[in-house]
């Protein structure tokens, strides 16, 4: 087992030299220099775990608990900065699902031998 | 970019050689084998599906929603290609773990720099 832990690894070390990472290490060091800004977006984040570990729990999260959510989001659209590290957030994001179903693609496929999918609708 | 993408294939062909996925394919191969099983088996898995969907909407899961999930759960206790499945899926999923946490560390120390947690409560 040494061997897939090892690999994962190099992947982790992969991925702090792409250039998705170094833009959102860069675009976080700017937002902290803003202090309305990062304290904006640490609301938000706090906000953003509370309702997903309420949703995880299967707990209905309501219109009420999402509006202090989008209350925040519109204020933070004004904010130069944090525009930036979303949108910096979104690309990283996107590699991070590439690489978790390119690692996952052996037990999907597994799943899926000669046409069984026993997941599927 | 080209490198984190090897190394995530990288992860994915030795997680083919690991331990942990042999005995998990050899596990669904025998369950394969046991049709009343396998039937049970993909039963669950469409069921558990369509709840999991209906939590991600972020509608709440209820209890009369959960109930035949867990009679088919209960009758599935007594089917050993499917005891022995479940043993070995939670085992890799164990691994699983273990890799998503480890290719995802950058990003959560990216987040945790110089004692800054801005998701921490």
């Amino acid at each position: 087992m040494a061997n897939v832990y090892d690999s994962a690894n190099q992947v982790a070390a992969d991925l702090k030299d792409s250039q998705q990472f170094k833009d959102l290490k860069k675009s976080y060091d700017m937002l902290k220099l803003d202090s309305v800004g990062y304290a904006l977006f640490q609301q938000f984040q706090n906000l953003q775990m509370t309702l997903q570990q309420k949703q995880m729990q299967g707990q209905e999260v309501t219109e009420q608990d999402v509006q202090p959510l989008q209350d925040l989001s519109t204020k933070m659209q004004n904010i130069e900065a944090i525009k930036d590290l979303m949108a910096k957030e979104q690309a990283m994001s996107t590699v991070m699902d590439d690489l978790n179903r390119i690692i996952s693609a052996p037990i999907a496929e597994l799943y899926q031998t000669e046409g069984d999918q026993p997941a599927a609708k």
